[in-house]
């Protein structure tokens, strides 16, 4: 029933994982990239043509196409995880993950993307919007190095999706912008202690096999 | 107790209308930008110093400092709204809910931004990463125009915190990213329908009093 589309090398590594932690039934079906975009067979699942999409038979019996990482891992926590890894309204950690959980896309992504966009069209970076564009990216890795200073995970002492959220672009996502994360041990130690995960080891090996996993 | 910090001409009017729509007791507090940034008092609140965000008193006694719009709404319409606004998992609109909530600042939000900065370094706008940023944006138009069509609004036929959510992009950011939309009939009438809200009309009133609110 519930189909994770997935296209190597981009966010929707977050889907599979996540089906792993959750321990759920679900089909996976890999899409190669060609070379760079999708290829036509993954862009004609949905209208915008981009990972993730999963494709799914819902209870009152539609046939659901489904994009955007926050809103899969929303639908898949609450109609197949019984709501596990989602702090709910009366958990102490309700409002960081949801800070850290929306953060991901609607902050630390864009950045990254502003400082790779930016570089491709002025390489020489000199203009004051690349500057403007390291320096939030900056300001971005050091807020999230601050928090696991203070914390195992993003959310507080316990895992969640949160941090599932906000791997890939520190992992995955340096293929395409390497980011020197030398000056952020608490990022750094992050990553190994998720990388250790068996549930995220099981879903690279079956989402991305071979590629080599950023952890450090 | 809850208090919304609006920075003039930005995202956290999204917060005011939540707010107004839900008709729960909060405090505003306004700032006015100095001349283009956010002021030093603006940006002390919170470590990543950008709009919007909220204080509050938690349940448990904490002092609560949170930021991203789609954290705020969620904590608000969680914790003072009983739900309303956001369907829940055995809504039929559930899924579709989710999507275009998420959209707003994982997708749209990114796609301008991109579109803007890429065209404040190369303002010929004739690199490759220019030419791609316009054709996602028009993609991304598109699909918002095509849904428009299907339904009243983002979710379905009732209006949602998705529409909350998306609105922002559509109007106000047209003040720092101006966009021809009069090839998006149903995008235009949406925004008419929307302006017409009582709520937002009064949250608009109160956090950017005078400002030229651009509904067509």
């Amino acid at each position: 029933m519930l189909t994770v589309h997935h296209l190597g090398k981009s966010q929707s590594e977050r889907i599979v994982w996540l089906c792993e932690e959750l321990g759920i039934a679900y089909t996976l079906k890999r899409y190669e990239r060609a070379p760079i975009m999708a290829p036509a067979e993954y862009k004609a699942l949905h209208p915008m043509g981009i990972a993730p999409v999963i494709t799914d038979k819902t209870a009152d019996g539609r046939d659901l196409v489904l994009g955007e990482s926050g809103a899969i891992m929303d639908y898949i926590i609450a109609t197949y995880g019984g709501g596990r890894l989602a702090p709910g309204k009366d958990h102490p950690d309700f409002a960081s993950y949801l800070y850290w959980y929306h953060f991901a896309n609607g902050t630390l992504q864009p950045a990254i993307m502003r400082v790779l966009i930016g570089g491709r069209i002025n390489p020489a970076g000199d203009h004051p919007a690349n500057q403007i564009g390291r320096q939030r990216l900056e300001l971005v890795l050091a807020t999230i190095e601050a928090r696991l200073g203070d914390a195992d995970y993003l959310a507080g002492s316990a895992f969640t999706a949160a941090d599932i959220m906000t791997m890939f672009c520190l992992t995955t996502m340096r293929h395409y912008h390497p980011m020197d994360l030398t000056s952020y041990p608490h990022i750094r130690a992050w990553l190994a202690r998720l990388g250790q995960r068996e549930a995220y080891q099981r879903a690279m090996a079956k989402g991305d096999p071979g590629m080599e996993l950023l952890l450090s």
